[in-house]
C-alpha cells in the first residue's frame, strides 16, 4: 500500500520539465487543498526531475490563488546549477491560471564544522503521556497527522480571551507512520495552526499567502529519525493591518534541528 | 543629487516586464555587489511596474550566482492578481545567465485587528552615545550604512574565540541619510553581517544563497521614520555542514516592527 502522502505528492512527468499531478481528498483544507501537500508535491517535483543535485535548502511556496479540486500541472525549471548550490523556479497551473508559485534551492552538503545555536523546546512531556488532538469538523488533512500539544497549548480554546503570545508546542507526526523524509518534512512545516487562532482564542478566515522552509539536516539525518514524532514548535511576531507572519521550527526527538519555516498569513477579523 | 541608494537601484523600462540597470561601485562587496543592493533592484522593478498593486509584504531572492560588475537585465513577471494580493516572479540576468531570482508578494494593507507579539531588543543604548562602525579594508558597501552596535557585540572581534551564540544588535540607516522605503529596507535586511563571523569570531569564506524578507509595516509607517536610525537585531538557529541560517529584525525608534528576515548561508571552515 502507497502511503497516503505518496498517492497525494505523486506526479507523472509530461516532458522534461513539467509533471501531472492532481489533489487528494485525504489532504483537503476548508478550501482547496492543504498548503502543505501542495508545498511537498512542489518540491517533489524538483526530487524526481533527472537534472536535480543535491537535496534541499531552501523552498518558497507562493500561494497565489485557490486551486480547485481535481488535476494540477507542475513545472519546475532548473535555471543554474554551481558546484554547490542548484537553483529551481516552480509553477503549480490549473488551465492557464497560475495557483502557486515558488523557489527551490538544492546543495551539497559536506563535512564542516557545525554548531547548534538554538536549543529544542524544554518541558515538553513525552508524546506517551499527551492525547491525540481531534476535534469534530476540522478539515480532512489534519487527520493525516498525530498532533499532541503541550498542556494549555492547544489550538481549538476558543474562549475569545486574548492571550499575550501565540506560542504552541506540539509533538508531530504522519498518520499512519511514514518514514520522514523532505516531502514529508516540508508538508508538516506548513501543519501549524494559524497564530491568530492562538493569540486571540478565536477563529477567523486566514490564508497562507507565502511560505519559506529551510531544511537544515540531510537525508541521512531524516532517514535517523524513522516515523517517531517530530517536535514542533511556532510562534508569531507582529499582526498588523491584514496581516500576519508565523515562524515555526521542527526537531527531531534527538534534539536535532530539522527545519524552520516563516510564512505570512492574510487574515479578516 | 540623487542618493547613491537610487542610483544603484535605477532601472529602465525595456518593455512590459523588462528592465535596465546596473551594478553601482559604491555597493560593491568582496565578490560582485551587496546582495541587499540586488534585492532592493529586483524590488524596484515591481515597485515601478505600471501592473503594481499595493504595497510589498514578502520578498525572496535566490542568488543563484555570482553578478559581474556592470549591467544586468530584470524581468518581473506578473504572476496573479487577487483582490488582497499580486504575485510577482523575478529574474536578474546577464546576458542569457541568470544570477538571481525570486518572488515578490504584494498585498492590500487595510484597517484590522492589530498587535505586537515580539518587543524591540531591550537595554540598547542611544545610537548617539555609541561609535559608528569604521573598518578598514571592508567591503565598499558597508560604507552606504551608519551602523552602531551595542558594546560588546561589533562583528569583527576576530580573535578566535567561539560564542555560544551569535546574536547582535545595532542601530543602522543609510549614509547619506534617505527617508526610509520599501526598496532601501529591503537593502537594509541584507545588511547584517555572517552570523558565522560573530559565532567563531573569526572571518570565513560565505555567500547567502537565498533570502526572504516579510514587511511588516505601510508606505506611511515607513515614511514616518524618516532618515533616523533603525534598530536591528540578528541570530542564527543552525550552523551544519557548509550552510547555517540567519533571522534578523528590524524595528523603528518608536518600538515598530518594519521588517523580519531570513536567510540561508553557505559557509567553508
Amino acid at each position: 500500500m502507497t502511503h497516503v502522502l505518496d498517492q497525494a505528492i505523486a506526479l507523472t512527468p509530461l516532458d522534461a520539465n513539467r509533471f501531472a499531478g492532481a489533489t487528494h481528498p485525504a489532504y483537503a483544507n476548508m478550501v482547496g487543498p492543504f498548503g502543505g501537500i501542495t508545498g511537498a508535491a512542489l518540491l517533489n517535483a524538483v526530487l524526481q526531475h533527472p537534472a536535480r543535485a543535491g537535496e534541499p535548502i531552501a523552498l518558497t511556496v507562493n500561494f497565489a490563488g485557490p486551486i480547485a479540486d481535481g488535476a494540477f500541472e507542475i513545472e519546475a525549471l532548473p535555471l543554474r546549477s554551481n558546484r554547490s548550490t542548484q537553483h529551481w523556479n516552480l509553477l503549480l497551473r490549473q488551465g492557464e491560471q497560475v495557483c502557486a508559485s515558488g523557489s527551490a534551492v538544492f546543495a551539497q552538503r559536506r563535512e564542516t564544522w557545525s554548531a547548534h545555536e538554538a536549543q529544542p523546546p524544554q518541558g515538553m512531556p513525552a508524546a506517551a503521556a499527551l492525547q491525540r488532538l481531534s476535534r469534530h469538523g476540522a478539515p480532512a488533512w489534519t487527520n493525516c497527522y498525530d498532533m499532541r500539544f503541550a498542556p494549555g497549548e492547544e489550538p481549538f480554546r476558543f474562549d475569545g480571551q486574548e492571550q499575550p503570545h501565540s506560542l504552541s508546542r506540539l509533538w508531530i507526526r504522519d498518520e499512519p507512520p511514514r518514514p520522514l523524509d523532505f516531502a514529508a518534512l516540508a508538508a508538516i512545516c506548513d501543519a501549524f495552526f494559524p497564530r491568530i487562532f492562538i493569540r486571540r482564542r478565536k477563529p477567523a478566515p486566514i490564508g497562507t499567502v507565502t511560505l519559506t522552509t529551510f531544511f537544515h539536516a540531510d537525508a541521512a539525518l531524516l532517514a535517523a529519525q524513522g516515523e517517531r514524532h517530530l517536535l514542533g514548535t511556532a510562534r508569531a511576531l507582529n499582526f498588523r493591518h491584514g496581516y500576519f507572519d508565523q515562524s515555526a521550527e521542527v526537531w527531531g526527538d534527538d534534539g536535532q534541528l530539522l527545519a524552520s519555516t516563516h510564512q505570512m498569513v492574510y487574515f479578516r477579523d
